[in-house]
């Protein structure tokens, strides 16, 4: 938290239908249904969550990420970021407070990848759901499915990673926790602004402008990543690839797919941050195994992305 | 335990180099080294296993599995279950105590699809590695690897599943505990004698005559699996699949090959059986999903097996 | 299984008021309700018991167990069975099929312990809950509280160790598995007929007859023991000892105590039983860490116990 | 990180026998063993830690802390926060580089509850021990009992809570995340300057003086922490309690002593914190559930301390 920038605050995805999306999200992946807005978006979050949600679902015809909003700390931090995301050459539109809802005003700007981001610095606390910060439960019963308990980051595919990483390094004031080298050149680039290995990471894509690899949630355990396997099999929702391990953050993972296209990830543990940690850096040689740590080579549906 | 058959006691493997094989079996999977006799075979067990061993090692130019052996409780039922054999048509080798080391008289023969099976009565017991039986404590320190608790089953590819269900039902007295039909033809069944979902399994494979697909290990939880994971991409060991879980028996589980190209299988939890329960049953059109219960599809390699 | 008895197949327990005994055994252990009887006895099972069920709750004055029933093979090995009691000495009462709903003629008799037990050979099977056994799902969704998978065994406590010993091992076929010894007196002895390392274990208590220490249920993994521990406190259920292992047996349990004062545990892991594996022994030095492996000592509250 | 403060780096303890001392955090704990300096200190680390060392072991003839050491991601801060230290009425010894081995000059005081901490802007990096960054394996084999991770927090009692509440949020720029409160006074207070729930935690204790309860080291798993209470007891390691969980944060625990009577906990799970989120705060009445979740009640060994 170098500049006031807190965290990967919420997501808003595109769905091509709502009650299939609401489906999923809500009753597999666990997220708490908390609010539908005047245009029909749904606004849900994971229950250790502070804040009122962190994901949006907007039905449309066409799936893909809209935006990704990032909290900031105060006002006085997000005026001053505004101000260095001019200076820096990006169209800053700022959006008032409740245009989404229980939202304060947003900075939206785009990045030299093609992606949509946004900053704010409020947003309705509603507190952890169903424990609360008073005598607090260690956990509320009757979770749904996976039992998500928040988003945790994004991964976006696009081309210029070399400007969307001064943007996030020198205007946003995120580290750089993790890459991946091709000689010279960082086709792989993992930032972060708090103690998470990643609030947010690009893959170097040529061809992809905008492109959305997935929203990922964090489960409790190794044995909740399991269980999210079976419900996905259960539920006959499409699997990409897992329960597996990263190279990359060594976090456990699994990835899949809403009934959009949107690629879900749920996963446990890997490693943590702090701002003097070393960079790490795998080799393109070594790709494979830095994404799919067990299987050590890339499958081919981890190119598609949705837009 | 209809007729004193009390579980799968052991496998002897071929690889083709012993060295590299003690490497894996005893430094990956976490087997104790027990014994080596004149033959130049090596033998090892899971350091829960009371037994002095389970898996014999021995060097050959071919991978794949020699014979596997079914302890039995008594003398009296070795020489009943002799006579069963041979009444059912089954040509008996009596081998003698010693011929395996440590392992009293052995009653060899060979099923319809052409593995080699053994019955014994006697074999030294050494207890429990580690912990003996006196004041034990709960697991021994400086486990290697995988920490492989003991040999737990076998799955084996053949044609004619038909006498060998016979021989395995009527005559070694196993229950059958899961089957895999394609209308009237059974082409995966699961035998047990004891509580354990599968003591042996067979699988139905057009001009597979005695191939082996896998022995299995068990481990004490889900942790180890993704821990015995991350073993195998460290010393590039080559995988199958997982961590990942089977519909059949529900086992959570990882394949990979020994240096030779033999299939291991680790895997923890799974259902279990008592001779009053139903048998379970998957239907052809599901056996990806019967087999592989969260890609819900077969990889190419599952058909590989060696003999 | 020496003598065709498979295993503990249920407990009648008493409780003091049946609503709140309810809450308990379904909506916190989680075992499902299957059915009420003509006398308010209200009957339940974990999800993954084939039988009808396997807890009987009884609404009484005092808390207590009323009887443990085994269930036999076959007819013919529960009428042998009952010849066999009665020439040990026992009188053995013939219930007829419906005295307990759904289940055929019982054998009752009472131990030298003062604890009656029953043999039953025919239950109502409904098959394992919410999953069945065609193209069984891996679990069912929508399991309450700590999710019991089944009653386990039970544990009971008594006088008369000795002539028990023999009940169980000479005349129901029984193996001793682990015990713990003062000199010469057997002070605790663990049964099983089956692959768990006990079906009933009893402990010598002066004084006490027909006592009852707890009745156990197993449970899918540690994280589940975690989870039954954070939901005896979220419900103020009255804790006796854990999440921690015992020595015996190295099962990862919780004691806690149902509304009217009996015992559960529920436990995860531990050692396996084969036939022909040693008795393992616990010296009565050791007793503390026998029992409570962690912290080596018995806390007050274990010598309490419900008649 | 409001004012530069990166986290909890380094403990140094009292022991009373070196040898003894390091058998237990080196061998039981699976801290990893980095250096001895010329007046016999030795220095640790968790494996994932990056900087060189974060537990000091000094031989003493009394148990307790000697200090405890934040690190601080610049001299900038470092002399700004000398300077506030100052102005908030410290006493400020700034020790040269080198007093403490491989660190950067160090900026010592002592809080109102008595205890001497200290600020720090540089120590050699080598950053996670067997694994590195450089194509990383997921951990390292041949780790060491509890396999310990990384020092996580200390939690320390003392009497005056009130200035010490204003030197950690005001002078040093830590974030209160949760309290215990008796009406009006604050009887335990959380600190952090990270996402972890508690960097440093202070509970009133009239008549102490600068007391040590606990040095508290991160676990990757709940199974962890059953296999460090499994080494504590095959190694008679004096238990406090646990395993359990924690109300306050959550955490899943077990407390032991090392063989000089100090305090260790090692733990997995818990909370996570962000500067927006509400403070927890948990009644006095609650005490007991607040510290020990399960069993809802303080035990007696909960106020021994060393000094």
């Amino acid at each position: 938290m170098k500049k006031g920038v807190l965290r990967c605050g919420h997501v808003q995805i595109r769905v091509l239908d709502m009650a299939e999306a609401l489906e999923h999200y809500r009753d597999r992946l666990g997220l708490i249904e908390m609010n539908t807005d005047d245009q029909g978006r749904v606004y849900l979050k994971g229950w250790t969550e502070c804040d009122k949600y962190s994901v949006i679902l907007r039905e449309a015809d066409e799936a893909g990420m809209d935006f990704m909003g990032f909290k900031v700390d105060s006002d006085e931090h997000l005026d001053a970021l505004k101000q260095d995301l001019i200076d820096f050459g990006c169209e800053v539109d700022e959006l008032p407070a409740g245009d989404l809802a229980d939202c304060g005003r947003r900075m939206s700007f785009v990045a030299g990848t093609g992606h949509r981001f946004e900053l704010y610095a409020d947003k309705e606390q509603t507190g952890r759901w169903g424990v609360g910060h008073h005598n607090p439960e260690a956990w509320p019963e009757n979770l749904k499915g996976m039992k998500a308990t928040r988003l945790d980051h994004c991964l976006l595919y696009g081309e210029d990673l070399e400007s969307t990483f001064k943007l996030f390094t020198e205007v946003l004031g995120f580290w750089l926790t993790e890459q991946a080298m091709d000689g010279d050149m960082r086709i792989a680039q993992f930032f972060t602004c708090s103690m998470k290995e990643h609030e947010i990471a690009f893959i170097k894509s040529e061809g992809n402008t905008g492109a959305f690899h997935h929203a990922s949630f964090y489960l409790e355990s190794w044995q909740d990543v399991l269980h999210a396997a079976d419900i996905i099999s259960m539920h006959d929702i499409s699997l990409d690839i897992g329960p597996t391990r990263h190279g990359l953050t060594h976090g456990a993972t699994i990835y899949f797919f809403d009934p959009s296209g949107n690629r879900n990830e749920t996963f446990c543990g890997g490693d943590y941050f702090f701002p003097d940690h070393p960079v790490t850096t795998w080799d393109a040689a070594q790709l494979g195994k830095a994404v799919f740590y067990h299987s050590r080579e890339l499958n081919d549906r981890f190119l598609s992305v949705t837009t």
